[in-house]
């Protein structure tokens, strides 16, 4: 294999959910996927479902040539034979340390001498599952958002012995496929995205469990407030421009506010119980079960339509 | 007045940003907007300001006839004035408890006898500058975000003795202006919208404080990654997808994750000193002090069209 498409070439290993959303997020930019699975009959169909959904992605007008697409997608025979010539290695196995030690240990064996690999875990920091290889400043977390090919951002967690040039090699290659790495500079649990996420949601449990609101209204007051800015704008963008001087004007003003609520944000409620019954038969009551895999269809085509519209208004380059 | 228009009908009292804001929320919708304010040269110019930003929407294609519009905006000669005929009353007076009782007693002698007084107050409950008047029951706070012709949520916070019906028709009226209500079952400091922002905010400042990642990385993994979903799904509902069994199974492979993480965030790190010079200083050097007003106009773009494209998608029957 050339240089020139070795230097383009992404091995996907593990090919669920989360590796067909890889696959689909390199080869819409052109790149060769080759896709493996020790599972032989979730390999088998694996490229199949990546062909609908990019399909249903040039139906919603968000690429053309589906048809096209897939011929850049290689169904491999073997761990060695996907990893050949990929510069790229996404490894998107069971949260399972020992699972992925094991892996990493073979991918390590077998991939390119220059290959970056990076692993899908949402929860497991790399240190966990690295230390003992000989290759192990290539190894990182690369942590994406389910869809990837809808929701950008990469979460790139490097562990203690991760070199720069690894960590600079797959933040490059994310911003070429057109994601939005991230960079954390040493590892924490949950990475940035989950712990921001979860902060969140530990004050809507906490307002859910006093009885202030329903799971409705507190959902509301995200989708028709704080959301509509933060899906242009972080939360340090939205606060620098909601005061006059910025975000110091900003501190000085409403601080002492939020250090007021702060106080009373600190103890954790548990999310099971009586208050996630309670929240959990409102949810069944606004949505019943059987709708549930129906309303998922609902909200990919909402980030399509929403993806669509970010591009049209041009807002990478906002 | 006849009936029919004084159902109408309303007044918007302190006609800075904010209440130019509801002006322009209400009289989009036919209502007759009767307008006053304290300070003279503030009231004489708040019809010029509220017409340019309606035909800033019209340009954005957000609404047609902003000459027409402008019509129902009234500028009264006193209070009482204002009042006179209006079924609901929307104050905007500075964050000063002394402020709004003084003005709550002023409002509440001359009002018509079934109006609604809401007031816009972020920071104090109704409970403290309402408990000596009259018609208390009539009183709450409904507290908009700016601008509330582009967010429409609208919370609405009783006081202890807040009627039923008043929170009702409140309620009602924002439904029917086109705003989304959520109502607080009882007072809490900072209600919900800023209650989930000081939550995200306080992990986006300690994430920072510790070292983990550049205040534009935290952006980013907002605007490219959690903002996407919160802007048509609230925080439940967007868990409540991301498990096969909906909330209860979400919470039963993830509750842990979170608890865990949870652990590590209950103490607060404060918005000032070393932290917020370096946040400051990252900020000033995205986005220098001098075009801080751009980016509000740009901000404000982004709204609009992100509004356009929710009304085109009709997300508010999603």
């Amino acid at each position: 294999m050339a240089a020139g498409s070795a230097a383009r070439c992404a091995a996907i290993i593990g090919t669920g959910l989360i590796g067909q959303g890889w696959a689909i997020v390199f080869a819409r930019m052109g790149w060769d996927v080759r896709l493996y699975d020790v599972n032989a009959s979730m390999l088998a169909e694996a490229r199949t479902l990546i062909l609908q959904q990019l399909r249903e992605l040039e139906t919603q007008g968000l690429l053309t040539g589906a048809d096209a697409i897939i011929e850049h997608v290689y169904v491999a025979s073997s761990l060695a034979d996907a990893v050949a010539g990929a510069s790229y290695i996404q490894e998107n196995s069971p949260e399972k340390v020992d699972i992925k030690r094991a892996l990493f240990s073979e991918l390590d064996a077998v991939a390119e001498p220059d290959a970056i690999i990076g692993s899908s875990t949402s929860s497991i920091p790399a240190s966990a599952f690295t230390e003992h290889l000989p290759g192990r400043h290539r190894c990182l977390v690369a942590h994406p958002v389910n869809p990837p090919y809808l929701i950008p951002v990469v979460e790139l967690c490097p562990a203690p012995w991760t070199s720069a040039d690894a960590l600079e090699g797959a933040s490059a290659i994310m911003s070429a496929i057109g994601q939005k790495p991230v960079r954390l500079r040493r590892e924490i649990e949950g990475f940035i995205l989950n712990r921001l996420q979860g902060a969140l949601l530990q004050e809507a449990f906490r307002l859910a469990s006093e009885g202030i609101a329903s799971a409705e209204d507190i959902d509301t007051t995200v989708k028709d407030g704080l959301g509509l800015r933060w899906s242009f704008m972080g939360p340090f963008e939205t606060i620098d421009l909601n005061a006059p001087g910025g975000i110091a004007d900003y501190c000085a003003r409403y601080g002492g506010l939020y250090e007021s609520i702060g106080a009373t944000q600190g103890e954790c409620v548990t999310w099971n119980g009586a208050l996630l019954d309670a929240l959990s038969a409102e949810r069944r009551g606004l949505l019943p079960q059987e709708d549930l895999a129906k309303r998922r269809f609902w909200r990919d085509e909402k980030l399509m339509r929403l993806m669509r519209h970010k591009q049209s208004n041009g807002d990478n380059n906002g």
